[in-house]
């Protein structure tokens, strides 16, 4: 949907830009929108075996806190979703995949920003040793299936798009058995 | 974990504000982040029988789409998060709740944003009429529980807070029902 409308960037960051929207809606009401502008970004469910998946202890400065997480990255422009996804879990968890397939999308924040989150799954997994970058602080835990849905519903992970990825990648699984 | 640093604030919104905060970190790198300053949300997945639930399709701005989502809204400062998520129940879906519960909590987007989701179950429901916002466009359904989890892994639904309150909500009555 397009409509005319005034646009001010009042942040052009790195990580993510701000545009602030003024325009009028059907009934005329002036309507003020912040928007935060990101590249997207890919999250990798890594599956050692049907029962055992990696996760990361991950310190994050926003909330302040290390969160249960998947592994997951910003993209760099014009970088290839798949590509991102292999060089993140191989830097974060120092895991290379043999296979990788996409599992969906999702937005994580629609309200207010339009980071699209790209979902691989992970498998045939080798160890070749975590890269970390500057500031990043990284555990990584080897989890069984039953205790991450547990994880995921008892708020010890908090850590939105990994609770969705962690659950669409086990419904999806489910319904393969059938 | 409190670090020396230095923050600049280039936005401060009706919605959120924008920090950017320079640090050294142990090896002396300086490091910058950019951080989202969110108030903190609820959402509330409505269960009018076991069976059925309500969504809502919305427009959202930022990703620009039409997304189906639960209800959910932004907290007011110092605003209880139960009043807040009966209030968006209300005015969002047009269904009241005589019971409002819980569910659990997440950070939506911890890589560069503070918001933290509330995430109720609101049963016992009955219809008053729906109060929207200016500027807010959103259609009431109501979806079978299958239906929906397959919305939630087929790519039909991308609004990921849904889909991890959703499958939250759903293993949460799995476990109940043992």
């Amino acid at each position: 949907m397009s409509r005319d409308c005034d646009i001010e960037t009042p942040h052009q960051g790195r990580l993510f830009s701000v545009e602030v929207r003024t325009y009028r809606d059907e009934q005329g009401r002036e309507i003020t929108r912040e928007i935060v502008r990101h590249p997207g970004a890919v999250l990798i469910v890594p599956v050692l075996n049907e029962q055992k998946l990696i996760l990361i202890r991950n310190y994050r400065i926003a909330p302040d806190q290390t969160l249960w997480e998947f592994p997951a990255g910003k993209l760099e422009p014009g970088e290839d979703p798949r590509n991102a996804a292999l060089r993140e879990l191989e830097e974060e968890t120092g895991y290379s995949a043999a296979r990788i397939e996409p599992l969906g999308t999702f937005y994580t924040s629609p309200g207010f920003a339009d980071e699209l989150m790209h979902v691989f799954v992970a498998e045939e997994l080798s160890e070749v040793g975590q890269r970390l970058e500057p500031g990043e602080e990284i555990e990584v835990h080897l989890i069984g299936r039953e205790d991450a849905l547990e994880m995921a519903t008892d708020g010890r992970m908090q850590d939105g798009k990994s609770i969705a990825a962690l659950f669409m990648w086990n419904h999806a699984r489910r319904i393969a058995a059938r």
